[in-house]
């Protein structure tokens, strides 16, 4: 049994040295961030793994954008299962738009006369569904006889034109599934034309055939679940074409008890197939916007 | 300002007559499962509420599948959106299967080798999954064309023979909703088809044509959230054409912090105009396999 | 295995039939809280055992008051550890005051000038401290030389006119501790006397001896936790006396991830020698405000 | 408004840097810790100010005891407020025995057999239990007289030999509070003696007298809560002899809606008079492993 080594923290510490500290009291909260630390380093550097990212939650409106980019054009990320929200706020910003940092302990009845929708301590301005739709009218024809939701959304990556989770997939030829996509901003712009008689071609279960390809392909896998619903659903799915993932991380604060599959813990897994008997996995408890930053930064 | 009442309780009590008390207390848990009940009734009697229940969660191996037939069936529910999953399970005790009581404390390298599939504290035997793919081989032919996922489901209930949400949905005429469909064991089904070269037409958008005109031709509308994800979402966006709900119930184990859409707060619905400023809604932070029966028992 | 057997609502239905329904679907909260009835009745009907009862948390805001002194006028404890918050908010009725039902979606600010304490969404008015006091003045020579907290609030308790836990406690002569109590209104009473130069001789460790003989003596021992923090904790020390309980009940919303005593599962207890190895024991996650009134219900 | 700035993770990043990313972004669990830095690092400079904290939890098994000692010596920490778990657990690793990394996916009973007490994910030998006997029977002399906790702890800080949280809480003069000692190892091994008809002086409302006037003598007061309990509450009792607290740290993982005064946001203080209408407070809803480490790292 290794003993719980009490943390020091030193002036001027760097993350690294923080998580090393964390990986040597190696329990509770801190010891799951060493953890997922060091399965993500293992997991980057295995050249045989195929790594999923699910990505559920308010993540652009909470400042994770640039880090999801960054995992993207650094090699942590085959491919990205995502909301169509968090592809919405995307699109958002790429748009030119900005969320604001608001706060819940405000009257919704004030922020609705004002345009402003709130996203828990976010604001973001209720305008903005007007340049999407706009997008989406210029785009339309471009869009509308995609029969794949890859490919409609790495065609919107090779439209827009800043820095974004979108335009990044598209250029780094990153497949990103979205089954969900019907609920999002990115549906509501698209049943616009629907509701006028144009017709759309995307299918439900086109995608279906390129994420199963990829894990049945992998010599191995791994998966890292920031959240949980379709995102994290959709890649254990997947998950069950393989010999099960060999490395897993998930953070999230939904509970396992409810009995749901956000709040499951990762070894919940081996009993489909879907995490490796022998894999390396952890469940990290915490928001993520706290947890995601403080593990890339260790790892980066 | 209206005292606490403490609660009496009486030997041989009515479920209804513990709401009251509830009710009378006011606060906390069960003063939000009162207040469920409360509006859960007004809603159900309000002859011009179009009824939205989002359903996610393993509510089906979490034993809550007769009381969503019965609200379907009693006119508790005009449209229904739900998981993938919960579609699955029904599906897989139609055919016969059953889920059955497991625990957490448990190997899940074991349950693997015996090949039973673990949902928290429940359990389903893989072998499920060769009765769905017979299934689905046999009514492939039917289900193949099927461009618009309500109908694809319908479908599916009207093949069914044994009591269950999908043909319960299909004989009453609710519509049913379940954008996040590939992500499934209905969406593996398909996919083997798919792998296979065949074609199947089911469209990604279309639905959204349906659930936004009942949404938008509804005089008032009432949204009920057991658990969050899609199904939740999916009726938050489509609440945007109305004038807000005028009613709305949530059931919930996650909570706000984080910022993601499942744990947000009804009331942040009214900022974007999901939710009517003179909405009568409620959160109950609590097990839906506790609140939901609780709540339905004391309406009843 | 046993099944799980889908729950049905039944008009008019009794709390004890829908705790019974949970029983057969068997699982998730509701299987909990139908376990937790179980073991509740058993408990009760056990003669050898003795049945301690943490209770923390606003109990007496959140409406339990009258469920706790029920289930200590019907046999179902022989021994209460409360906080003093408790305690002091039982006084606070029991001196002609109420709580109301207030909300936690207002400015703390106004209800500062108005003089309102906010225990969540309860008010109290802050006047109360004036009779609290008051109280403390016109008793402080009865109280100031009990050297035991038991024997104190028992004192307290047999000057009180009103119904409540503390008079039900005396009355009945069921031991209640309150290690803590020093942490309350009542402490904050007692200093008033305190700061004035006048002695107190509560003692801090006198009471260990009497509910450790409890313990000690019991052939067999049951405990019931609503929330955790101290009662809880000093009750799982007294336990480590016996052989391990034989009954356990816990109602939380805390987590065990952070790793505190709260949100500790009981199994845990069976490495300390707490809980027996055959205890039958069972965490029920909820708000306790629901889940000891339906339980409770069940079995009265 | 301020726009959510996207986080930008760098490589051999320095957690202030982490931090001060995390300050931009200002939104959820990452806004909440910068704010608490800044919180922390503002209060340490003030002058004015009595810092209080208030530490529950099992956080010397955590790994946390280095980092309360650390504040202590720096100047973060004026008084100490915990449980007695926690000076428990710091006097067994002062006596030389350590905490180990252990897990909760184990059979209980199988530990039980062992001798080893699990504490979550940490295990701990039983035999520890022996070590503070014959402490606690070499000092009882010296012990049994303290009529009052904080000089009680002083002493045993004096007389350990090892670097602990009661050493340097005597060597620096810090008064360190404990209203539930009772309820503890410290509590069980005073016990041992009562139980053989010695007799021991500790009082229990003694203490209160230094904590208020330290309040009530404050220019400015600052709180923290790493967890809630007792520890919490008893600060936030004596808050209300001041004008309210200018600052407040809470660190949590429970959640408000239950009611308790644990998962109760800081400002619902304001209207007890508890926190200054003025006050600067934050919510850090996370495990405090990851979160305490983080905040002091980035403000060392």
């Amino acid at each position: 049994m290794r003993p719980v080594k009490q943390m020091d923290i030193k002036p001027g510490m760097k993350v690294k040295e923080l998580v090393e500290e964390m990986s040597k009291s190696g329990v509770f909260g801190a010891g799951r961030i060493a953890k997922a630390a060091e399965i993500l380093k293992e997991m980057k550097q295995d050249k045989d793994c195929k790594k999923f990212l699910g990505l559920a939650g308010a993540m652009v409106p909470g400042g994770m954008k640039n880090i999801i980019i960054d995992m993207l054009k650094n090699g942590y990320i085959d491919a990205l299962v995502t909301t169509g929200a968090n592809l919405t706020h995307d699109m958002v910003e790429a748009l030119g738009f900005e969320h604001y940092q608001g706060t819940s302990q405000i009257d919704d009845k004030e922020l609705h006369k004002k345009g402003i929708d709130r996203i828990y301590e976010t604001f973001m301005p209720n305008k903005v569904y007007e340049e999407l739709e706009k997008f989406f009218n210029q785009n339309f024809n471009e869009l509308k006889n995609e029969t794949n939701i890859k490919e409609f959304l790495w065609k919107i990556g090779s439209i827009i034109k800043k820095e974004s989770i979108l335009k990044t997939c598209y250029e780094k030829k990153i497949p990103i599934f979205c089954p969900g996509i019907a609920d999002s901003g990115i549906g509501l712009m698209m049943w616009g034309h629907l509701a006028k008689g144009e017709e759309v071609k995307l299918k439900a279960f086109e995608d279906l055939k390129e994420i199963m390809d990829i894990a049945w392909t992998a010599k191995k896998t791994g998966v890292i679940y920031v959240g949980g619903g379709v995102p994290k659903n959709y890649i254990q799915q997947a998950m069950q074409l393989t010999k099960g993932a060999s490395y897993g991380i998930q953070i999230t604060m939904d509970r396992p008890e409810p009995g749901g599959s956000s709040g499951a813990e990762l070894r919940e897994g081996i009993s489909w197939g879907k995490l490796s008997e022998k894999g390396k996995c952890v469940d990290v408890i915490c928001d993520a916007t706290i947890a995601l930053p403080m593990i890339y930064a260790a790892v980066k």
